[in-house]
């Protein structure tokens, strides 16, 4: 499973000295609280694992289908 | 400036109790190290801002060219 996410900041959050721990951090690439995980990912639970997809406000479209 | 980075993860990276903070997390899609920086989004800072990217081992190439 995959899919192309849109990044347009060029530098690192930070998570500065002082923050509790433990911290789930995003890696699907949809959340919307970036950089931490907001559940978002379970949208990508049923993605076929040879396509690759795009996501947008109105759900998801296949970019790259593997036949 | 942005990037579509392919992701493929589809559960979030645990950044555990005891980790030493601050820690800087990738925002630009690029590092090798995920969920950490790495320093590659130094990459980026030309980036033409109207333009979208894709980026490999070998470079960029732009994907969405702004006229």
């Amino acid at each position: 499973m995959a899919r192309m996410v849109k990044h347009d900041k060029n530098s690192p959050y930070e998570v500065p000295e002082g923050t509790e721990l433990p911290l789930y951090i995003c890696a699907c690439g949809l959340s919307k609280n970036k950089p931490f995980c907001d559940g978002t990912h379970k949208k990508t639970r049923d993605e076929n694992p040879a396509d690759t997809y795009v996501y947008d406000d109105a759900g998801r479209t296949c970019v790259i289908k593997q036949y």
